[in-house]
């Protein structure tokens, strides 16, 4: 009975945290410029409302009580998460979580001009205040928690993650990677690229709404639109991807839809009677990009894959020297260290995430400030790439909508989430023998069945750990993705 | 002190109405039909949300106290408003609101597919539903606020509205209007009609758009998008309009686009300081609808706007026949009775609002019920246009999304807004004696400004009548909408 009264309160706060998402993806997809103020304070407001109901003082108690009702073992784990959420929740105030909300949607509204303008000096005062709520966030998390602060934010983004964890993981990477970028770039000299021809927007879209249907997106349940920065928003029932189109080369939007549409089916395969509890929802981000990751770099960047590409192309655009599997593979293969995360290769992108998780670290360490990062993002980039933007910081610090918008401990969950994806693939090679003819064939069923079966499926039953273990008999194994990488980019 | 933290309250409502307007926009622009149950769910969980906040116990204490406080007229105004707010929301009940909400919603959605197959009977246990639900409201609203069930709704749609009011004016226009229809009809035998070039969505767009930015409408706080019935919805600080395009007719939309822009410039136009504030909202849908109607009826069906929409037709879409002022205003000034209210001219229009006027006041009172609404609406449609539907019933009864989507009592309004709007053209041909001359040379910042300062900047601080007296010195009369009407369509 305080079972059901908990998991019928939670559906009102499931309701409203939907609301907000809707309020979000329109500011990033729809919303004129001019209404960006009334957004930001609705949105507070809206926090506040959901604070208010999730730390509500019968919840104490009702949560205690529950425990001693007779519950399978999805709502046992349904009931700790709850408890977990509140505890959480309790350690902040309403005055807090609309201050911050308010601050972070003013603070991503003003982003892109500044980015546009390369203005770092312009943005500092914003960006400050960005960072000085997360920390104090992170504070009262990691109190309540008995984290450090950057862990609360971690295993805020991905439950049970902490710096323990990721350290020596990246360590490995960021010990192997550049030797190999390195090795690789040795042997793709004298590859050569022909460019993209020009496709209109419109041609673009229709080419990603074909690919996601390709795939088994489901358009009754959520639909593509255009953002400055491609996401995946809304809810299983009405999943909200967004990409940018680039009319000079149509290979950058191609490749975000597919990642997107990764994100997307993970969403739409969730377990169906769970969605508004916490048991029901993706477990946490690594969990989330392994499945967008999975996607993209396990399955759209192989060779069966790129040939079904080459043949789209060709299908809905008419013949093109660009179009060859050949070409695509020199197109998305090729390894080059650059600028920006979300334009890089397979290779070097790991370096883009470790770079700024170890920016992050010391900021919440207190061992810098954010008026260091110029600074230190362009003297990493160039140890760990050999470039250095210098003082085009549209291109260096202020490139990604993440910390204007307070995704702090988030960047890990990219690169964590690409290592789940290689350990996911290894375990399906072996369960499904005939995989890449599969592909080949466009016959994308069995492998969505997998993933809907052995991860999909569980919602939150599991941590990801936990359910990789399951899936695999192995925790997360570092290698695995290294493996991936040697044998994609290392000719034997 | 009271009255402060009542206003800080009402900002917190006024901010989640924006949320669930933006959900209901989404809902009839964006939304894919399987989003539909959450949305409808999530929708009733924030009216039940709006209905706690706005019911909260502490109100009624702050609101007697509040009387005591030294205010100025303004907030004197507000404070009444909020009274009269709390007071009707308490006759409701958050499991009623939650409910009506969710079933309106699911009303609403799935209108479209029965109207398509003028599937009456399939429709039927639905509209019932709605109807119901909109019973139950009325008659405990006018339960609280001593009025028949039907003027309770009358009153929510637009303040201080009685079918005792509106009687006499609707009686005075159905006895005159079916003769005066007749005599046109005469005068107008032989006018020809040059048929529009067809018209591309995106070349209707980009049109509908140009004439917008000519009005003045405010890009930077509202945007242009395509739905199945257009309407305008959003706040003064984002206002979304929208409007539907047929390839084949380009009149069709153009005047539904300006007479959503003329919604528009009403609530861009409403006082700043009291967005948040019920003395800052548009006073009822009477008065929004005469300013829509003011700028479809009043300007753009006039011989100068005609002649610019003849210039910028042909600046667009190149020379063409039917682009002449001539052709332009035997489009829309053709008097010719037809099934379809939306799409009908000037002179027919008010006999559909009296139409759907008695059927609901029938409904109410209990003289006739939904079941008998086809039969009733094909023999009134005989009677008053000499048009007939028969078993079309999506040309005829389930044309409209109003009664699908609850809104009964709202009818009305369109007519006495195309009065006020009458009456509001006549103060301003005196205040403004270049008017016609301004608007041939494109020039209608006079005229916005004249309205601003009139009607849109005074927001609820009178009601519509007051107002009316305020600027014109006479009440809301007929014979000055019945003189437009002759003026405009009789030859002398």
């Amino acid at each position: 009975m305080h079972y059901d009264k908990l998991q019928e309160h939670q559906q009102k706060i499931s309701h409203l945290a939907y609301a907000k998402g809707q309020l979000s993806w329109d500011e990033s997809t729809m919303m004129p410029a001019g209404g960006g103020e009334i957004r930001a304070k609705a949105m507070a407001t809206i926090e506040g409302i959901l604070h208010q109901n999730q730390t509500a003082e019968w919840l104490a108690e009702s949560l205690e009580k529950a425990k001693e009702e007779p519950l399978n073992a999805w709502q046992k784990k349904n009931l700790g998460l709850l408890a977990e959420g509140f505890h959480a929740r309790k350690a902040l105030s309403q005055e807090f979580v609309e201050r911050k909300t308010y601050i972070l949607s003013k603070s991503e509204q003003a982003w892109p001009a500044f980015k546009k303008n390369h203005d770092w000096k312009g943005f500092l005062p914003t960006i400050e205040k960005a960072f000085g709520v997360l920390k104090e966030k992170a504070e009262l998390l990691g109190d309540a928690l008995g984290k450090t602060p950057y862990d609360a934010l971690l295993h805020q983004y991905e439950p049970g993650l902490t710096m323990d964890f990721v350290d020596p993981l990246f360590s490995k990477l960021k010990n192997t990677l550049p030797g190999l970028i390195q090795e690789v770039r040795g042997q793709q000299e004298g590859w050569e690229l022909t460019a993209f021809p020009e496709a209109s927007v419109e041609e673009q879209y229709k080419l990603s709404i074909s690919l996601m249907k390709k795939l088994g997106f489901d358009f009754n349940h959520g639909r593509l639109d255009t953002s400055a920065h491609p996401f995946c928003g809304g809810d299983p029932r009405d999943v909200r991807l967004t990409t940018r189109y680039d009319t000079k080369d149509l290979s950058t939007s191609l490749m975000s839809v597919l990642h997107e549409t990764g994100h997307a089916m993970y969403e739409q395969g969730l377990p169906r009677k769970w969605l508004d509890q916490p048991v029901g929802k993706a477990i946490g981000m690594a969990a989330h990009e392994s499945q967008s990751l999975f996607i993209e770099m396990q399955i759209c960047l192989s060779q069966p894959f790129l040939n079904i590409l080459s043949r789209h192309l060709t299908q809905k655009l008419g013949q093109h020297a660009s179009f060859t599997a050949e070409n695509l593979k020199a197109r998305y293969h090729r390894v080059s260290p650059g600028f920006i995360r979300v334009d890089s290769d397979e290779l070097t992108y790991p370096m883009h995430v470790i770079l700024r998780y170890e920016i992050e670290k010391d900021l919440f360490a207190g061992k810098m400030t954010v008026k260091d990062i110029p600074e230190r993002w362009n003297s990493m980039m160039q140890e760990f790439l050999g470039v250095n933007p210098k003082e085009q910081h549209g291109l260096g610090c202020l490139q990604d909508v993440h910390w204007p918008c307070g995704l702090f401990g988030y960047f890990p969950d990219y690169t964590l989430g690409a290592m789940i994806a290689a350990c996911l693939r290894k375990q399906m090679n072996k369960d499904i023998p005939t995989l890449d003819q599969q592909i080949e064939e466009e016959d994308f069923a069995p492998m969505f069945s997998w993933l809907r079966k052995n991860f999909h499926e569980h919602g939150s039953h599991m941590n990801t750990r936990e359910l990789l273990h399951k899936v695999s008999g192995s925790d997360l194994d570092v290698d695995v993705y290294l493996d991936h990488l040697k044998s994609r980019y290392l000719k034997p």
